[in-house]
């Protein structure tokens, strides 16, 4: 045990978990999760504490961790709140109850002055006429809790379609958001300590296929300084504003208007995997370090490019990615299912070029 | 589960069984650890099955893994052939027989034309007068086997002391060295796979106080490329000659007349830790992705310039090291006791004068 050293408890025994865990270790952090058990990609990373509806099980992660920290944004806000009487849990429970909701994102968003797409809230089916007049066609219908991958959304192209959407929300309250013409996806991460330092790693662009994320590029390509300087901005009235500890990633769409806000998640981020590799300190080691009240490290990327490539449903041709220069593999220890994330490649070069040479041969993980 | 995953059984569960499970899990890896017990620095990184003298855990180990391999030269070579006969063990008895004892270590150097100091094997009492007739004085005696971190040698410097050196080795079979001039200590770290690939890392510079390895400087200054071939030609040697699997480390005196080797070590190596983020494979994933079958990788350093410092005794000021720009702190999470190995610091620099800049703000690190 050394001064800096931490029992680390996490919420969820999932990749995030694992690749917390990954570079968590070489500070000196010991960790413990709870999860489904012991097929867990986290599961061989430290103590398995058993399930999080478990309350013996939440008890003996209590007795293990100084610090408590989660995988997901659907989190239950109340089980964070009791947590937190007992030991810190970051990002705290305001992170949480403003991520895991779209209407009161949007409506954080619009207090903080971030912009973002118009949108209603939709309580029930018949609130959903208003909003369509108001915001017009095409536009989508989200559920407010709960997505993820592009779940619980459905894109409404004509009245006709109202009913359908709606019974898809499944009763759920849910937020219509006007049609947003985007030239494509950024994203950020920006990462707090309770020190009140702040770091920002660079945009990156996102590309996504059947609303999955596949290939991140970063940093972002052809993005002006004061674009970043923009998005910077709005991360640090997010996690002032939040009293946000640890990673904090927010997807933004650019459009001919400049970037509008679509959502924002309190951890570790698919779009942040580059960083392992990519960057000096990667968004789970500062993940780490600011839960544990550690300085931040460095987010500047360690060569001009990088790529990360979603392993997705299939292995695939792994292997190969072994033989390929510059590439660094990073599997999660799960099972073959469609649509799953079962790992990802990391891509570096020093040009252009190179990069998209690498991208060309890992094809066959790309749709 | 992918077709990659191996379960990998590791005898021993210090720092080398810790950093090879870091490296390894991304590649879908799975570890098991005989070793003392929950304190290990290994033990929460995956498996414990207990300790290697126990015959149960031996086979518990044996049940959980696909391929084994161990932290230490000093591993029975015995236990290696008997564990060989149910599962492969990497690198095999071959290796740990040679590399355990400096007289048969000595003796391979001389069949494969390897230039070494001179020595005479020296079993008993009687013997040294001889030997020291023979090579003169100065001269080193080293127990065969068993020396690390300097222990287990004496430097005889007149024939006066001849009695207590002998009496250090307390009745070990002995190997009397001619003092070797050297202007410093080499290292050079090559892999090679089943499939008969071979890799070598770069050579670097070692520099040792009290016998302990404290910083290593990667790639060694001022080597001209001829040297570093010839010292891949002796690992070339060595390797094909042991049927060597995984990492081989060998250190090298560098002297007037070129390298003389002085010993090698069948396993990742400390003047290795550089490659964690210096190079673009680290030396634990290629060890691990050779015992596993998997292709290797590249073995390039990743900028310019590298050092490793290591964290000796106490664990110093390591929060300062968070602060700087280019380090990466690994700790082991051993207790503090005078001479112990806790941790090491990568640095990481584009230019020389960076860092030695970073090399002296690590001076708290350093005798």
């Amino acid at each position: 045990m050394t001064p800096i050293s931490r029992h680390i408890g996490v919420l969820g025994a999932g990749q995030l978990g694992r690749m917390l865990a990954i570079s968590g270790y070489p500070l000196g952090q010991k960790f413990g999760f709870l999860g489904a058990g012991p097929g867990d990609p986290s599961a061989l990373l430290g103590h398995m504490h058993g399930a999080v509806d478990d309350a013996r099980s939440v008890e003996a992660l209590l007795r293990f961790a100084d610090v408590i920290t989660y995988e997901s944004e659907n989190t239950d806000v109340e089980l964070v709140r009791r947590l937190a009487r007992e030991v810190p849990v970051y990002p705290g429970a305001a992170s949480l109850y403003h991520a895991q909701h779209r209407g009161r994102e949007k409506g954080l968003f619009d207090r903080l002055g971030i912009p973002c797409a118009p949108y209603r809230r939709v309580a029930e089916r018949a609130a959903l006429d208003g909003a369509v007049a108001e915001l017009g066609l095409p536009a989508v219908l989200k559920t407010a809790t709960e997505g993820y991958d592009g779940k619980g959304q459905y894109l409404v192209r004509e009245p006709g379609e109202l009913d359908a959407a709606w019974a898809a929300m499944a009763g759920r309250e849910a937020v219509l958001e006007g049609f947003v013409a985007f030239r494509r996806e950024l994203s950020i991460i920006a990462v707090r300590n309770a020190a009140d330092e702040h770091v920002y790693y660079p945009l990156v662009e996102n590309r996504h296929h059947d609303g999955i994320l596949r290939t991140t590029i970063a940093p972002a390509p052809a993005v002006e300084p004061a674009v970043q300087q923009k998005a910077e901005g709005y991360m640090r009235a997010l996690l002032d504003e939040m009293d946000h500890v640890g990673c904090l990633a927010l997807e933004l769409f650019e459009t001919e208007d400049g970037l509008l806000a679509n959502e924002m998640a309190p951890r570790v981020h698919n779009s942040g995997h580059w960083s392992i590799e990519g960057a000096q300190t990667s968004q789970f080691e500062n993940h780490v370090r600011a839960i544990t009240g550690l300085p931040l490290g460095e987010t500047t990327p360690r060569q001009p490019w990088a790529a990360m490539v979603n392993i997705i449903g299939e292995t695939g041709p792994v292997e190969e990615v072994l033989r390929m220069p510059g590439c660094h593999l990073h599997l999660y220890d799960k099972a073959e299912r469609p649509g799953r994330k079962l790992g990802h490649v990391n891509v570096l070069a020093d040009t252009r070029e190179a990069l998209d040479a690498a991208l060309a041969r890992l094809a066959p993980f790309l749709p």
